[in-house]
């Protein structure tokens, strides 16, 4: 099998399962007990929250507050946000992820004035439409670092100086799913005005239900799960110390990125797939984008169907949203670039993982070559 | 080490990691894609969903939904509760675990009326007390199944039938975390009037991460976590494969209990450890309680300091509730039951695991005898 729908979900390196073996065998022990000194369930949350502290440059380790995932740590924000407030202005990017763009929606059924941000052609969010969105009264503003479908990274340095030229006390909010463990976050440095940050480790070559919230020291959340008290009393739930230490250790080896290299492999794919068709669509290639990621449609043939054609042939790729290929509708970023319809709907998105070769994209050309061939003639 | 606090954690079985690697390694793709029946993807959730129904004969597989474990289930109980309703009387009992009882002090805050019904001297909801409660506007009953602490029983059934009887359109809800994969349930027999039933795989030797709400047929749920729509819509994020391959395979082997071995352990267990310390109070120990569980005061001896020294001995036991032990303070159920302060911060609770032996037991009691021996007279 060929995967080549890595925005999606990774594999775990061998390092990572490794690491989480010992706490799913012999080291099964309560993190949470008095006694976890002693048994030593206590260290995968720390080393968890030190690798992520290092990978993001955070201000210390306890800035990190580990949730099931980044669709949680989203929901998480907006649920924190409602609370005690019957109010506010959101703005929200109209590319979000579902787990941003529905607890969104949800606070505009509230009552909340909930404003979408337009983008640009390329998957831009619109600096000048942003500008005058963010009136005074604005509360959130949660814009996504990378897009899941076309990789356009969002400019999060411009719009945090913006927030805090115009809106000082706004929260800032990023779904950074697609670009931890990808590009260089500094949450010191280029990042300093985010102030809450999502993030899945299975993206990165970690596990997959473990993910977290980075939360800017000074800034208060409030709990939406409940309980015994874990993660300083912000998310409770007994300390899943596997998923943790392969956690730790994706982190760790996504500090040896090499954006470079894989960022040549995706344009020589590029360059190949317009030399075999002409007519081909690629989105977003003229605005900076996640190495990992080609997104681009072959006018005439349906997304949805070139996935299973691949996927017949041993070829896993994306079509839409990671998450919601389930149901066949043209892509939601790609329709908020104003992407003509009959073009969005063959969009097809290809993402590499770092184990990725130039073989298996070769491998895509040839196939969609032979399922081109096999169509009605129009 | 020997470990006895299995009402906090197991050990996942040797078949129970060996079902989560192929997910961790060669099969780690995304559920959800459309591409999930070529890569095999899609058999853990349906394996669990089976898994599970079996185990507490369920209508159907689709009746469960899988969350990160039962805090998050308890929690969303109360979500879905909470929304788009402004007031309703709900019930809890005066012992359940603080991932049901803070929720519940929420909903009190936002202005329902929240109202806990007691238990009796051995810990057993008080079915006079509940019948009280039980008026006409009660909209919900959140009572466990099991205790964490002392491990006692409540009558399901027939509190079941009760809340039938005088609220019919009252949701029943029970917190079954410490029951399920542990006793015989049967949600189409005796439980047939529970509408709501959390668990957590890792709590009889799944992994952590992993649990989830059965939902009766006909009940509606709204979801807590938005997004990408997995998990029938009421649950959204990437499905977390590995951990429910864990969950399917411990579902199974769950099947196959010794209770009465169990039972006799304990038993024999408490019958020793009275023989050596006659002042030794037991708990419960007069009414039905689950097989693992032997929670007793040594009076005159802090079950915190006790937990400290048991483990400097390299045995791991609990105290007060497992999730929330960090904190000292005499146990929430035993001050329900209203034990004495100087026996209830004596509390002890020692919780087998289906591999638990009489030899780990008697280490204990020899033990307890050394600490004792070494304790300045009064």
């Amino acid at each position: 099998m060929t995967y080549l729908d890595n925005n999606a979900t990774t594999q775990p390196t061998a390092r990572v399962v490794e690491a989480m073996l010992p706490y799913l065998t012999e080291c099964y022990f309560n993190a949470s007990a008095s006694t976890a000194t002693f048994t030593g369930a206590d260290k995968p949350r720390r080393e968890a929250a030190a690798a992520m502290s290092k990978l993001l440059n955070a201000e210390e380790p306890d800035c990190f507050i580990f949730t099931s995932g980044a669709t949680e740590s989203n929901n998480w924000v907006f649920s924190s946000f409602a609370r005690g407030r019957k109010a506010g202005r959101v703005l929200v990017s109209t590319i979000e992820h579902a787990s941003v763009s529905e607890p969104a929606a949800e606070l505009a059924r509230a009552g909340f004035e909930v404003v979408e941000v337009p983008v640009d052609a390329q998957g831009v969010v619109r600096i000048d439409a942003l500008r005058d969105a963010l009136r005074e009264d604005t509360a959130l503003v949660s814009i996504m670092a990378a897009n899941n479908e076309t990789g356009v990274l969002e400019p999060i340095a411009e719009i945090g100086r913006l927030i805090r030229e115009l809106c000082p006390a706004a929260l800032f909010h990023t779904d950074a799913t697609q670009a931890v463990g990808k590009i260089l976050v500094d949450l010191q440095g280029d990042w300093q005005d985010v102030d809450l940050l999502s993030f899945s480790a299975h993206k990165f070559h970690g596990p997959k239900g473990i993910g977290g919230l980075y939360i800017r020291p000074g800034f208060e959340v409030e709990p939406m799960i409940l309980g015994g008290g874990q993660e300083q009393g912000l998310r409770s739930g007994t300390t899943n110390t596997p998923a943790l230490a392969g956690l730790a250790s994706a982190a760790s080896e996504a500090r040896n990125l090499n954006s470079p290299a894989m960022c040549s492999l995706r344009d020589t794919f590029e360059a190949r797939l317009q030399d075999e068709f002409p007519e081909a669509v690629i989105h977003s290639r003229g605005v900076p984008r996640l190495p990992s990621t080609s997104c681009f449609s072959l006018p005439g043939m349906l997304g949805e169907e070139m996935v299973g054609a691949l996927a017949a042939a041993g070829i896993i790729v994306g079509t839409g949203a990671a998450c919601s290929a389930g149901a066949i509708q043209s892509s939601k970023t790609l329709r908020a670039m104003e992407v003509a319809h009959e073009i969005a709907v063959a969009g097809l998105r290809v993402s590499l993982s770092r184990y990725s070769t130039m073989q298996e994209l070769t491998e895509i050309i040839v196939q969609l070559k032979a399922i081109r061939q096999e169509l009605p003639p129009e």
